[in-house]
């Protein structure tokens, strides 16, 4: 059996509601580009979810493609991003941002969340025209850690970028997650109160591909189908993403996918934490982060492919992430493989 | 019954076959970013078909990506692009190409195909630094007429490139149709021959969505999965493409269904030819460009949706386009209702 | 004694005025980045000039650098450039406007001028997201072929651009020569008021380098500087180019430059008229287009280095361009040499 | 009298002995666009100077410009350059490097400059597809901080460059000051050697403007002629750039102007050292940081102008910069006003 099973994500190749409807939408012309009656039933589903009936709905097929419109469709030449360093722009997407002209300037994170202080120090640094002047903020929630941020946090990100004229975008790969996280207070109708603009992550939950782009701020709006034929991201089929998020949204599959995933990882972390393991970072969405010994997430690691995050004295922070598709079992079995591995080391440790 | 039929080859959403696929690939994980299994598969079975074990297989989400992520590979900073004006990135790609920082030059083409001369004509037009240097031609087959190269003419394309360093591009949005057009000698061996790089439209022929872009040229080879990563085209679920690409060519399903796309338009242009119309280009392919006299044009588009083409004279060329998806039934009700309208028209000029 | 003195207007290094203005800016600190004395005092001679005190105005080393600086800034991404098919952008900037990501799309021009009539019809073209959105205009005035705006040609320009929300641009490298054309109705403050943004050409008329960047539409100004820096054009040493600007400007000096050229390119056109010879183009400023029969073209081109523009029937029309630099005696040489040069093939035709 | 002596070496306008090149070039038709003969000669000169005959040399209009040109000709789209955080490109060029859509990855440097681990560490670290590609490394000498490489350190970082394929490129905005700072063992022949591309200041050496770019590697030649023009920084008088590098390599102005520029710099911190200061950082080139009390630091920066560069403690490091203007007058009055500062305060406080 394969063990790969916390590995990522999207390794589940699609949900089955999403086959299901794909052969609903069946035989029959469709209108092309996007401009389809799927999508606009996505459209109209996401924007009573996040309160706002002025939003802007765009689908994109993936997460670098829906940062690089956003980003790019925002920025005049000389302006650029702000966004922590572990933020995925930042490092993870192969300079696409870069590609279309923009400087990422990398900013203090904590914990994978950008803070109020770090924005304003950014914003106050460029101060003059030899260097590039931050025009917009980029945050992921769920962050690359794992950790969503508070309805205070983001309120008083959303202060700064006032104060500093600059635009909030949150990259929602895992937004699914950050909305349905443990102890979370932010909700969908403060999303679409407090940023720009964001993208839904589809790709993460349960969609074979697709993201939702939501723009908030009128100016953002303008034009941005002649963006996303500009970049090469419109489809002509567009209708593939929007029967998807028709699927996701009409029924409340999209949370629940998500809070399953969540699940999941709280189950999976609950289980190294009864062991005595403890977290690199807070446990709060589908991805953890627990400290094991180096011996142990070295052995484990190899038989089940997870990436060892950081090397931490005798320890080993690793990335385990648990997805829609995660099951009682593979939890149940991965624990008892730990719990194995630890005793087989405690073992060999007492023969000496 | 909705009679848009003929408007295009990409509003059935997606053949039964690919929904099967992807069921079939079912659970339990994937290598991810296109290095999946799949997607593997389905890379040897296009270098199979198209004998060149050597050739540099990727899926790319649409068309106009493909070209951008290819062009802007092949080219150096100052480098351009020789198209034919009728050629899609030169007038419906938004600008795409010139995205990332490069002209494309407009040449003369004959029925929607470039020439040997007029691409001589435009590489010796270039002649200092004062101009961009031409470095790469692009060509559609089939063209945006419906038309498609014959091995001659591809042959003599390839010995102008070769005479002015020019890399060989073919934009195969419709391959499957120009590979099976009626009196075709162009085959898969010969473009695996005689272009640097090409992709296969997977999108206009029974995909959900996807294109295979196939790299023959060495030294395009290197590097390529940074620039997609780097274009924001690079999908998580990279096996979304694979699987399909798989599915249509394992077992001849992608020519099959090309040749049903052409035999469908074939069938319709039959019966028009036989009320006595003409056609703007030579009926070689899926799409097809009868000549109507205005009113009945104007009237049966009004029906239809089609798009009115140019207006020559008395008569309106109209693109008529057939999918794998076309029946008899829809090309006999269309034959019924031009001949209908055609006898309303000479009834009423009657009647004066 | 070289006799390559109609070649072009910018062989003669500079002006000695100039010399004379960088020895008198002599010694002691000056402010840098072009936030210095003398580039305050040339702006302000040139806001007074075109009657404009809210003008934004900058330097740019070159010609090619103020187009892409200004179209650059003007255009979000997806935007396009109306240029006719001999503006400079289109063919002879190897691609500079692409480099920033934008299209220009060509337009019919008549004698080197762009018409309302042409604007209009590229702009209607243009409907929908999968075409660039036009959003500039770009002419030269002087044109590529010598001839000028008049004030009711640029009036219409300016409504046409009113109507389909366009930017005007004016590409100044012969401003001079344009403004003070024989029988020209238009003058700076016209130009002041019609246009969105202008440069005027220094290298051209007298500086040993450096153009005026003349911003007038207000959302044009903002973060000007920044772009400057952000495409790697701010000076150092601004003052250089503002030095020679005010010299230019403080006394009149630029006009009696370009009256001089003029004046010039008249006397030879006049001589050339004279000894029987037609024109391809309207002798109106400083660069004329005789005529001449193939061989004394020939004959000529390589004793003086001029340019073979364009083979017509047994003629060739070639370029002859005058400078403030350009004397009497090379223009009575030229016609001496004209004349001989058609005696001698008079007679060597006689004698057979 | 203006005080504002040390604040940068780019204030003085011109060396007279380029106005009297700029006077003998004289009249007369030149080559255009850096093809003229002086162009030529200069860059002959230059090749001599750096022992490489097959240098291609080729001049820009500043330093920024230089930078831009060079980095985008060099990397692929994908391609990323390796930078000190105080790299030039990396915070005071407004993203200039970014405009032209690559990544500037930043690096440890100590004291300003780039060490060989951490060139090592940074091309490691960019491991896959989904990060950026390193494969040119930046560095400045002399560098923002006044320090100037050893034969030895460049040495490391050529062998650090080669074992991970990475270009070598030395931005020389100031190189006349590194290649003449004392107890320096690298002469312009190491450059030469170790180099893959550099560029030679003239801006803060005595020009008016300009700096020559050396290419060394083969395939950084090919078509620079077409990029110059593409980045719009071809100038029509390129020779207003050559005449200038030729009075300043015909003979030894450049090392005397830089030499003197030093000297100064040595002479100001001898004085500033003899009073009991520090320095922020070693004292090697025409720029020097003297730690001085805040309150004295404050006093002085009101009446010089000089940038309070960073606050350590109850200290100000403080950038004075020398150029070949600079004075013994001017030294004097310095160190004359600085030791009444000190005395002022050391009376305040004694008045206590």
């Amino acid at each position: 059996m394969a063990k790969n099973v916390f590995v990522n994500d999207y390794s589940e190749l699609v949900h089955p509601d999403m086959l299901a409807a794909f052969a609903a939408a069946g035989t029959g012309a469709k209108g092309n580009y996007g401009l389809d009656g799927h999508s606009a039933r996505a459209a109209s589903l996401i924007r009573e979810k996040i309160g706002r009936d002025d939003a802007s709905i765009h689908f994109a097929a993936g997460g670098t493609q829906a940062n690089m419109l956003v980003l790019s469709h925002a920025l005049r030449p000389y302006e650029a991003v702000i966004a922590c360093e572990s933020g995925h722009i930042a490092t993870h997407e192969t300079g696409a941002i870069e590609a279309t002209g923009h400087k990422v300037c990398v900013a203090r994170g904590e914990d994978g969340k950008l803070t109020a202080s770090a924005i304003a120090e950014a914003a106050q640094y460029h101060s003059d025209e030899h260097m590039v002047k931050p025009r917009l903020v980029y945050i992921s929630d769920s962050t690359e850690y794992g950790t969503a941020y508070t309805k205070a946090e983001l309120t008083r990100i959303r202060e700064a970028c006032d104060e500093y004229g600059l635009y909030l975008y949150v990259d929602g790969a895992r937004l699914g997650c950050a909305m349905n996280a443990k102890g979370r207070d932010l909700t969908y109708g403060d999303l679409g109160r407090l940023a720009d603009a964001f993208y839904i992550g589809g790709t993460k939950n349960g969609a074979l591909f697709g993201e939702a782009i939501v723009l908030l701020s009128g100016e953002l709006k303008a034009n941005f189908r002649h963006q996303i034929k500009h970049r090469g991201a419109m489809l002509a089929k567009g209708a593939a993403i929007g029967v998807q998020f028709e699927a996701l949204f009409e029924g409340g599959l999209y949370d629940r996918l998500a809070s399953r995933s969540n699940e999941m990882a709280y189950k999976l972390a609950g289980g190294i934490e009864s062991m005595g393991y403890g977290f690199r970072y807070k446990v709060e969405t589908n991805q953890i982060f627990p400290l094991l010994p180096k011996t142990i997430a070295s052995a484990l690691s190899a038989e089940y492919g997870f990436h060892i995050w950081e090397e931490i004295g005798g320890y080993s922070a690793v990335r385990l992430v648990a997805s829609w598709a995660t099951t009682d079992d593979m939890v149940d079995g991965f624990l008892s493989d730990l719990n194995g591995a630890a005793k087989g080391i405690r073992r060999s440790s007492g023969d000496r």
